[in-house]
Parts: C-alpha cells; structure tokens; sequence
C-alpha cells in the first residue's frame, strides 16, 4: 500500500520568522499566511515554488440513477464531458484564465467517446451498479480505479505539475457522495443529503429515503474505507481518491474542490491520514452537508461563495490565492530590506 | 456637484437569461453570478469587458497620531510610500500578479519624495491637523483633495482602464475612518475602533477614549458628508472619496477594500448614493468595524480571509474572481450550444 509520509517541519520557525519579517503588521495577511507556511513545509524550503498547476477531471456515470435521485438525466454526464473537450464548461473557462492544464479523465462514463486529446480513456465500466441493490463495484474495479489515478498522478508529476485541483462530473455523485460523508464521518443521511443539480422538496425527500435504504442494505460493507468506497462510491470518486494518494505521496499541493471531491478526501483520509498535511481547501460549497464534511476534518475552506457546481471550479477559483500566498513569501520586502520601522 | 446616474437597467432580464442558459444548474456559479450581473449592468452590454485594472494607492499622515493611537511610528507612512515605489510591498506583488497597473499617489504625507515614475505628486499638506483639537484639514483642502482625487480617476479612464482598486497607507488612519464610520452610520465611536496595525487591549482603551472625545469637541462639524470628511479624514481618504466619485460618474467597476476604503466610499455614498452599484465589496477584513460597515451598507463581500493589511491588497485579491464573473459569462457555452440536456 502507498504511504503518505508526514511533512518535514524542520523549517517551521524559519518560515514562520519569514512570514512575520514581511512588510505588514504581524498576521495581517490572515488565512494567506497559513498557506503560505503550508506550502513551505510541504516543498520543504523558504522559497516554494508552484509549477504547471493541474486540473485532472474525472467522469463517470452511477447505477443509482435509476432510482430518479437526480433532476437532469444521466446523459448529461457524457454530454458535459464533450463540453469539457470543447472547451465551453465552466472548469475550462477559470482552468484557462488561472494557468492550469486541464485533462479529462473517462473514468467509467455510460458512453463510447471519439478519441480527443485532452480525453483520457481510463474507463473501469459503463457507469457503476445501482447501490441500492448491490455494491457500486467489484473490489478489483475500485482497486484498478485508485490505480489509475495514482498512475494519472504521477504522470502529472514527471512532467513538471507540483500542484493538482480534481474536478468531477457524474450525473447521480452527490448521492454516492452523500453516502460516503454518511459512512465515514458516522452522521445520519439527512444530514449528508442536499439537492445537487436542483432538486425540489419532493425529490429531496425522496434522495434521502432511497440512500437511508441503500445503506441500511450495505450496512456489512461498512468497516473500512476501501469497502465503503467499492460500495457506494463512482468509479470518477475511486479514481479521485487515487489521484489525491498519489499526488501527496509525492509532495504535491492538492486543492480540494467541494462536496464530491471532499468525499474522495475524506476516503483518502482515512486510509493514509497524512494527506491532509497536503491539501488546501478551496471553498464551502452551497450543497449542503459540504460545510459538515469540512468541519469533520476540522479546516477552513479559503473563499466561501455560495458555489455548487463541481468540475474542480472551486479549486481554479481559488488558485489565485494559494499563488498570492507564495508570491508574498517570496516577492515582499521585509522591514530591514525596506527600511521600514518596526512596531513601537 | 459631479452627479453619478443609476445604472441602465434595460439588460437585467437578458443578461440574467445569459447566466442561467449557461451549462451548469441555475444559480450554482453562486456569488458570481451577481457580479456578472452587475458589471454587465454597469457597462450596459451582454459583454462586459474589464480593461487595465488600475490600483490607486493614496498616501497621507495624519495630526491624530501626536495622541499615540497607533502601534507604528509616522515615519513609516513615507517608508512604507518607498517600499511601493521599489516594488516590496504586498499590494505591488498582489497588483503585478493580477494584472494591475498601480500608481502611487503622495495625497499628504508629511515627507518629501524624490521625483518616480510610479509617484504622482498630489500633495495638499505635510499631514493633517489633529481632529482631537480642530478639523484635520480646511474645507477648501478638502474640496481640493476630492477634485484631484476626481482628476485621477478621470486620467486612468482616458488612458483606457474600466475597473479600479482603491489602496491606502497612513499610519493613524483606523482613526480617521473609526470616526467617519461613528459619524455617518449613526454608531458609538467603541463599536467603531479596532486594533489597526496591532495594538494591545491598553492600547485600544486610549484609542477609543481620545476618539471619543475627538468626536464630541467636533460635533458641530457632523451634520454633513463633506464637513464630516474635513473634520475626521485624510487626504488620503479624501482623495479616494473623489476617485470613487469620479470612477463611477464614468461607469467603471469599483473593487472595494477593506476598513479605510471603505470609510471613504460611506462619505462618496452619502454624497451620491448610486455610486453602490458600481461596487464591489471586495473582502470582509479582520479590523473591527469593517463588518458593521458593511452590514449598514446592506452589501456582501467576495472574499472572508482575515486580512487587514489595507493598501488595495484586498481589491487585488479578490479580481480574478471578477475577472472569472466576466468570463463564466463571456465564454461559457449555452445548454443549447453544447447540446447538453436540461432539467428534468
């Protein structure tokens, strides 16, 4: 199994004296400041650099769609990934204006795409199975899905990104999501259910009485991350979470998007805890229960702005915070180099 | 009197059916979405466009500070005003990471500069007077700091920028703008003053009580923005009130920073109360009072980072999410144009 080492946090004080040398009254950049050091202890330097920023999209379709848990039709998975292709999807619009390299991953959507550049074809199956009747997936499917995005991953890394955003589309995930954030963090559906992509009072109600039955059915399958993550999880969740293992294992900044891709967190969590020296939490979203996950992990998002779309967005909006914090670190005068007085 | 005109609202209804025919579930690009809104209001077009941002950072001492209300020593004004000019502050790498043009502007600082291209001479005296005894400066000072103030904006609009920061520096200028807040939203001066650049709880216990009494020897002077702006401002903040005005008389996007910034937009608002729709409040920042501030301004902000360092750094910061408003709006693709199915 891969291990996530601890960072080194011999420069702690370093950086800390660094930070507080600036031009600026003392934690006067407040939530910057933390990032800052953050990314310090991660590259392990004074001077932490962020190079070709990656945003790995992964898609799949879920079996549990049949029970009318979502209100757009689960063709939407496939179209929206033929969007990402041309461009025209939200990711694509604030992946390009921030720098990053957009790739989207096919990690079992419920369609055959034409070969495309930015398309990798990483596909465990034709959308997993409906979860209220049996596992999402086989164990060796979940397996070769975290595989996958740890291979993606590592790719990513030899050719020079030091810094990923993972973005998801998969008509039906907020519900797998849902029962994952339910399973791991021990809180009751009702508390882990929002709406998605829109729904009215009826189908929430009816979202959240079909996953209490889902899990109450798989309850045997509920004692281990790996299990819960073959159970109800999407192969694009499966996938994420090996991406994520795969990128922290080699000292890579992750920037963790929102309701979908944090349930792919807190599965990685719980099998390697140390991600979490690696991951910056982009945004509170708007779905409900992603404020309960963050607080279940005990950190604060950067920007909190009503989002709720997915695709990695809140990751590339946040983007221009996490540069501005090692920007600070390594582009500000300090009081001696400036020549400005320090406090009275 | 400048007069600046309500928005154009002809648009509303299309560019609201812009944003809600884009691919993604309605209202999911949360605060964005209204920032599209607006700056699609403000121009007057379906397709805004933000050119040149400009940073205007206007510096200025300030009388007040004989009384020891601030943690830093005068001198540091000029020293922080040289700091920007060699390119160390934090807004100089904020402004260069995001695109912004930056100007710094000598509005009263009680120094002598050397001549710099990136130094606008705009001098109306060595420092204010010390509002606990008289007004901090003459009304025709006043008038003649809101005019070139008026002048600056009006050039960089010439030049071809349509969107605006509005940074400070001014050590004891949380003193000012405590008692500008106190007079023009109606609130005890306690509810107004926080720690500025770091006082302790000593510290804060004087600076409440010798703005107190600023206040009540100057009460004759309140009954209006403009002698309110005399008696307790800077010529940094006024200057900025008539950048703000001018900015907006010319329809330019105004990005709102922190406590300072915005104690002048309350003097520019009571003035010319449309000047609110070409604001954008930029963060919350941790200086007490700038939450109330904005509460009585009825408005929301961007960005919740802590910050309280001032000087544009939050305008700055926050851009690429304006920036990504114009652009979710401008390059997304339509249900329609992708092909992407809608709500069931």
């Amino acid at each position: 199994m891969l291990q996530i080492n601890s960072v080194n946090s011999q420069l702690k004080s370093a950086l800390q004296l660094a930070i507080d040398s600036k031009t600026k009254p003392l934690g006067a950049l407040g939530a910057l400041e933390a990032v800052a050091l953050q990314i310090g202890l991660i590259q392990n330097t004074l001077k932490p650099q962020l190079n070709k920023p990656m945003m790995l999209v992964f898609a799949g379709d879920h079996g549990i769609v049949e029970e009318g848990v979502s209100s757009f039709p689960q063709a939407v998975t496939a179209q929206m990934v033929m969007n990402f292709l041309t461009g025209g999807a939200a990711i694509n619009v604030f992946a390009r204006q921030n720098g990053f390299g957009l790739l989207v991953v096919d990690s079992g959507v419920n369609h055959t795409f034409d070969p495309h550049a930015n398309l990798i074809d990483a596909k465990i199956g034709f959308g997993t199975r409906n979860f209220l009747h049996e596992p999402a997936m086989t164990l060796h499917q979940c397996e070769q899905a975290i595989k996958r995005g740890v291979e993606l991953a590592a790719h990513s890394i030899s050719t020079g990104s030091n810094v990923f955003g993972f973005g998801e589309m998969g008509i039906g995930n907020t519900s797998s999501a849902s029962c994952l954030m339910s399973v791991l963090c021990n809180l009751p559906i009702e508390e882990c259910v929002g709406r998605g992509t829109g729904l009215n009072d009826n189908g929430l109600t009816k979202k959240i009485d079909i996953l209490r039955q889902a899990i109450a059915h798989n309850r045997s399958n509920t004692d281990d991350p790996m299990k819960t993550l073959m159970t109800f999880g999407g192969f694009e969740t499966a996938m994420m979470v090996g991406a994520m293992l795969g990128a922290a294992q080699k000292q890579a900044v992750l920037l963790i998007d929102g309701f979908i891709a944090t349930s792919a967190l807190l599965v990685a969590a719980k099998m390697q805890p140390n991600i979490l020296q690696y991951c910056i939490f982009s945004h509170c979203s708007d779905e409900s229960g992603h404020k309960s996950m963050l607080e279940h992990l005990q950190v604060k998002p950067l920007l909190h702005l009503n989002l709720r779309l997915g695709e990695g967005t809140g990751a590339a909006l946040a983007y221009p915070l996490v540069q501005a914090a090692v920007n600070f670190l390594n582009e500000m005068a300090s009081f001696e180099s400036a020549g400005v007085s320090e406090k009275l």
